[in-house]
């Protein structure tokens, strides 16, 4: 008899076009579909909470998946597909979950995070890991620059085009920037931002936008005036994929 | 006229067969003996202050080499061989150097670290930089058995084979047992060792045979049983390459 599955994942994107499987390309979805069917000898849809593109990563993206069958537990389930999967990729848990669980409708937030190097040197440990920038940055004007992120909004000046949606309007519950490590050396930063739901590139987007104000090019109160103008130009550049992680997927309990 | 330069590098050695030039092998010194040669157009021979083999890192390894001409400055050298590295090799910095400036003889110490990651699940993120134990450690009795490491002795237990030398009396100034990150889903340890000069494979056996008191399958006074017996099939295991770093390489001021 069927069972359902909630799937808790970790990759590393960088060697990877993106979730969604293509025909011809390594996909994090077709890695998770092929370690899937032989481990439990079945065909199966691995459906994401939401596609990440080419080079960004996860530390808890979350999948559904229906089984045919599995007369085993989840620790089985789990370590039988792991060892199937590349070392990019991990099934860090598995659910049980309702036969009517969609990791996309179900999801209520997600949680993404950004991170950065300030100057300091070419890193071959973090440079699949982070964006570095050549300048340094004013670390509170950024965080001013953030917190008007904050709250229901009309975000179209940070939607890239590509994959437009009923309504451009969320709820972001936070936008935070940290400093990870103040080391002058290895000055990274990471900002953070928390909503109900995410337009395309949206997160990619207000980094380029915040790292603007960084950088002195605009002063805070520049993002009131992006966000008002409801159109991609105004904002700041896209960021660069490797940067960027998703945390975490928010369900209600099941 | 020629230039004498101390470079120090920095690289994950993941992909590559170790710093020595081996034929039909991509090497850290190979890599670099190539792109100095399109930098500067002459053929150098790079001087490391050791080897390091296959999958071991460095955050800090240093090389000398002898250019017959070079009519810019250091920080160009920097770039112009930087711009020519994969992105896994980096030149953090160059020095210009004395005419008998050489990277091994001159070195008087140097200090490596070693990442453990103690239980948790398999990381997409780290698994290319620390060696994941399946069991939890006492972190107390690794630090007792650390602290016996410590001092000039002969490590004779700790020569892996392949390459003796006339003395296996060294003198290691630390051996320090440090909690990298108590978070238990992400427990971080690193065991930094810090001597005069080395034995093959003399880190990766250390912190194997701490490893093994840190599981309690032996208690830390054990270590001076060890060192007693000279031989090494008393230590314990050698420790995967993957989890050790070149942290520096010590010389006295230029």
């Amino acid at each position: 008899m069927p069972r359902f599955f909630k799937l808790t994942v970790a990759y590393d994107g960088t060697n990877y076009s993106g979730w969604q499987v293509q025909p011809e390309q390594r996909t994090i979805q077709g890695e998770l579909q092929s370690a899937i069917r032989r481990a439990t000898k079945h065909e199966v849809a691995v459906i994401g909470s939401g596609r990440t593109d080419a080079g960004v990563h996860a530390i808890g993206q979350v999948a559904s998946i229906k089984l045919p069958e599995w007369t085993a537990g989840t620790i089985a389930l789990t370590k039988a597909i792991n060892s199937r999967l590349p070392e990019t990729i991990s099934v860090l848990r598995v659910d049980e979950a309702p036969d009517d669980f969609h990791a996309i409708r179900d999801a209520i937030g997600k949680r993404y995070r950004y991170q950065l190097q300030v100057r300091g040197n070419h890193c071959p440990f973090e440079h699949r890991y982070r964006w570095r920038l050549r300048r340094a940055v004013d670390i509170d004007a950024m965080q001013q620059a953030a917190e008007r992120i904050v709250g229901e909004k009309d975000f179209a000046s940070f939607q890239s085009a590509g994959a437009d949606r009923k309504t451009t309007v969320r709820d972001v519950r936070a936008c935070d920037v940290i400093v990870q490590n103040a080391d002058p050396e290895r000055f990274h930063v990471a900002i953070e931002v928390e909503s109900n739901g995410f337009l395309y590139n949206m997160v990619r987007n207000i980094v380029g936008t915040v790292v603007e104000v960084g950088f002195g090019k605009q002063p805070p109160e520049w993002i009131d005036e992006v966000i008002s103008a409801q159109n991609r130009i105004h904002a700041g550049q896209t960021a660069p994929p490797q940067g960027l992680f998703l945390l975490r997927v928010d369900y209600d309990p099941m």
